[in-house]
């Protein structure tokens, strides 16, 4: 019962394929490939713009060298304080920027907020050589707690990068189920908005490895190719990666994948709330965060439950927000993730005889959390 | 009437005394002139204890560098949000230390409350691979608000980063007008508290230029003189800094020349509330926060007045905190303001016709940054 | 004829059946996987040490992190100038070190001398807070001239790196072609020469995609693990970089495609001479560097020859050595090189009609470019 | 008898009425003095050109942040293998400029030869994203070796600079007194020769501290301001520094302080070929490299010489080049050097019962050092 992460699963059987098609004979090395350009064009079309792309090895690399290009090295970048950038990559963009800043907002239900974000930008004056510069502000879509930002939410905090001149960068780790769940267009959650530049997410919806920066003004891309060498992202075996890449692309397969795992999320999460069992954020794509007994929680892990207990920034026992008897479950489905695979999580939930913290619970818990904010 | 800041001041004339009496002749460089053990000594006796220091061009220079050996690459520091480190060094940390992570926490006065530096260090897990590390807690003493730690709260603070197992780093940049004010030793301000290492300021107190990077424990220097080196901060003439220090540290000089500072601004605010002005945060060293009208300050200027408008993060006008018709001015104290400067300034304060900004409204403003913050 | 590089070829099928197997159902993240583990034990046998392992997207990776955590941030890491290091990491050692220098030194055949090496290292004094440090020595075993160190050469530096303090990486991209030309066992080769650290390389001998960097003491390799998720090197499915590596080392795969690549190359380098076809550098694994008329470069690549002009340091222009109608054209083979490509190639070579340059114009050469070093 | 380097002296006295003028009353900080805009005034006027300026506090941050702005953050820097840049500034240039590569070139009399400065650009391909690339040459003018670059050697550089499109740097640490010895204008051994940025000095030369980062062209100083203080090198009372440097600038007093120390030096070299004894590098400005037996040396300085003995990577013992009773000591005159400091050390040269290392000795020395590069 693996629900710990999406980047616990397999890889999706058409991308082996490809990769073994490919295996043989020769290639390019270094996106002398082929699949280099297939890929952009391909991706220019999902997106109804001309792009540039690049392939990175991991997520980390690609926020942090995608952002590196947006921003100067003394310059700040505004994140959310609890997305993974901040949490999660081990201060790697102070790293890969030459010393830049970030700077962790609040912001409930895991979003930055536009009117926050204006405030914070006004603490770096720009006539100011004592202090450090606007550099640009980054969102993940969907956020860390798997919510989405609304496009007119995306569309203000563009608004706001534009008027302070600073970059716009999206985390889109898991951006193919942000696209499936909101109903709408890649362009329109992205360079519609202002976005500059997007870590298309890969792994974790199937992949092999890797993700793609996406530019989209080539332009902006600046020194980039300089930069992912110098810290050791340009793969020589660039077909590897190309190959799975292309077969992800082609006949909407990014879309089918990431459709699969949410809509499991959504079965999931309806026998849950059958249950009366409390959904901290709303589960928009392919993750649930469960409001439990730790009693519960004991019990499904017994029952061989592979899952995270969250115990993010907002919910710190310090401000006493969980009961000590509580604790919050995050469980995430993914494209592999089958209708066999919620029945036994379902089961073993049924299995318990004790009480679960209820949807009311939840929703208290949820208004607390908002109004510490 | 300069009141903008204290480096706006001239020299103390017994440092330029003492500069004199060894510019001709010859003196070895790159400290083996024979100061730098002088002022070791006498540093020691100041402290109480064996100290090993290290002269520096600037307090962003001692302050980043400072920290950076009690720090791994890749760990967080702690400061306040509004202190010189977070707002006025330019990303001079990140720079500093291989790109470690400055976080800046809110605090009433502009002080760290210990109880908040636990929740925020518990962000950061140091048994998980992909999160920053802590690395040590900043404060300035006094803060950049003129406000003074109590001992107790440095002694909490100190306990705090002691079983985090983080650094305890101290911006002193006004150490001396703390010391004076608050009646403590040095050492029950600093080492006794846990303090590793100290940024000893001179050049605010009458000095010429450089500060004081002091540690606690010579160990825990580690490689310091290599990283001042490489960052252009070992300076040649090292006599000059060095001769300066000698005077500016015999017969308690660094102690007069702040108690000046002190009572010159004990008397300024002395007057201004007895004219019902309202001080924003209590006037504990060389400093006043005074809230008065734009007019008035607008009045002021023409005048003479050399002064900044205090506009930190805490009275942001998003928040709508302090009135449009008001401001909040920051008026400092030097070693050479005499009661002649008190005079002028007074004066043409009460050259000025219209209302004041009282002591209460004052009060009322400093309540809603508290209950904001 | 794709002759261009080892990283042009495909992948060894063994590796793609190990990834389908294991490409279903679940795997821990993050190296949590189970074969990291697996990964260690068995390199640890072929080692006949217990070593401890971590696994990078590349060559300039692993070369950087693992030279980064030898040395601290201002020391001198002493390579080869024609080096990959030097050449073709975009300066990445001092991104991922925190800017130490390095120090290209000159050597016959792409090997650095050891006595070269000790008057280099002079150059910079410990006891002088003005010097960088002095902080590792690194070698490729083979070189990028396909040259192998002798076990007597590695030990005279791993002699004079021990006296120096200094320590002791290994480039080895195409380590695994090294040790079966050499007939010397891996640990031979290694840390009973002083090695400290060493790149194993996977990709250029028939993997999908990473590099190993194993440290022969496990203490060596301190913070690491921190290092390499910083730089966006932590794999989230690891898996797959895992598994192609278990079966990469099972059964002695690692040798058999070493084995073929270097035997193929014999073959080519042997048809070759028996035109009177002259090798600059000894032919000992899997690369050729020829010496040909440039129209015989011409009309290979018009009959479909993919390969570079070799145009390093040593054969600069301006130092006239390689006359202008003659060039250097490097030929590698691979773990697919088939008897029936070399075939192709030597048809190619065999239908062109114009004068060859000898054995004895490369001898000449050869030693022109020693005599200038 | 203080010859060990120029930086020993005190501070030339003018400087010192023009700090005790200022050193009353109050000045704006961070550049806001009044001074800086006359100095820049003064140093257009010196160049005949309009120059932006900035001060910094030492020669290390001088050259390194000078050069940051002109190059992006993996590029190649070329100096001479022995300048003060490669050997003496703890990697500074690597710490400051984001991880570029600093590439130490041999030389003859410590300059840098524009033709092998040539060749050692060509290493690096600018289009090719592995390679490092090309950003800027920088020359010490006097040399390390107290030797000038001729005009035309220069405009060489100056040449191949351009060619390249690499940006141009010179250190003049002690550009005075290359401008009085070579009796050329400054600008004609600068920006009309192609030096986009100037280290100029002012500490060596009779300075409190400090040195002084021109810019030929405003436009290249780029973002300076910022990459300054966020390195700590902002200073807040810059009119101390302001101060000195007016003075220095007025009625030629730079000129006349290394007239002095170049005359003295004249005269002690003079003395010494009088004695026969060998000067290793022509004593083209204000320091001798004297070949003498150990044993002189010995007795001079218990005779109260301070001194060093000159040890550089060309005159190291491997290359059996300086012979094991003999040694290279270096004597520096400064500003404040007398005929009667000159006297002194005469006689105790006299003193000295054995022989000397003859003329015709060191010519034979230097022969066989040009020889061996």
């Amino acid at each position: 019962m693996r629900f710990g992460s999406d980047n616990l699963h397999g890889v999706a059987p058409e991308l082996l394929t490809a990769l073994e098609a490919s295996s043989k004979g020769f290639h390019g090395a270094y996106e002398t490939d082929g699949f280099a350009q297939a890929i952009e064009a391909s991706l220019s079309s999902i997106f109804e713009r001309e792009v540039k792309v690049f392939i990175v090895a991991t997520g980390t690399a690609a926020n942090c060298l995608g952002l590196s290009v947006l921003i100067g090295p003394y310059d700040v970048v505004f994140c959310h304080g609890e997305s993974h950038l901040f949490v999660d990559e081990c201060a790697g963009l102070e790293a890969m920027s030459g010393g830049a800043r970030l700077l962790g907002l609040p912001g409930a239900m895991g979003k930055i907020d536009a009117e926050r974000l204006a405030r914070e930008i006004r603490r770096f004056d720009p006539r100011h050589v004592h202090s450090p510069q606007r550099g640009a502000v980054t969102v993940s879509l969907p956020s860390e707690f798997g919510t989405l930002y609304r496009r007119d939410e995306l569309e203000k905090i563009g608004e706001v990068a534009r008027e302070a001149q600073i970059g716009f960068h999206m985390d889109g780790a898991r951006f193919a189920n942000a696209v499936v769940a909101s109903g709408q267009t890649p362009s329109a959650l992205t360079w519609r908005c202002g976005v500059d530049v997007l870590t298309f997410g890969v792994t974790k919806n199937g992949g092999l490895m890797g993700e793609v920066v996406v530019f989209f003004d080539p332009q902006k891309a600046r020194d980039f190719a300089f930069r992912r060498k110098r810290f050791g992202h340009l793969l020589s075996k660039s077909w590897v990666a190309g190959a799975q890449l292309q077969a992800y692309l082609e006949n909407d397969l990014w879309r089918k994948l990431a459709e699969t795992a949410n809509r499991a999320n959504a079965t999931l999460a309806q026998a849950l709330r059958e249950r009366d069992m409390g959904l901290v954020w709303p589960p928009e794509v392919n993750v649930s965060f469960v409001l439990m007994p730790r009693a519960l929680f004991a019990h499904l892990r017994q029952m061989g439950l592979m899952a995270y207990e969250w115990t993010t920034y907002s919910l710190q026992p310090n401000a006493p927000i969980v009961p000590d008897d509580l604790c919050v479950v995050r469980l995430f489905c993914g494209f592999s993730t089958t209708d066999q695979h919620i029945g036994e999580l379902i089961e073993a939930v049924d299995a318990y005889q004790g009480p679960v913290a209820t949807i009311g619970e939840a929703e208290r818990l949820w208004q607390q959390i908002d109004a510490a904010l």
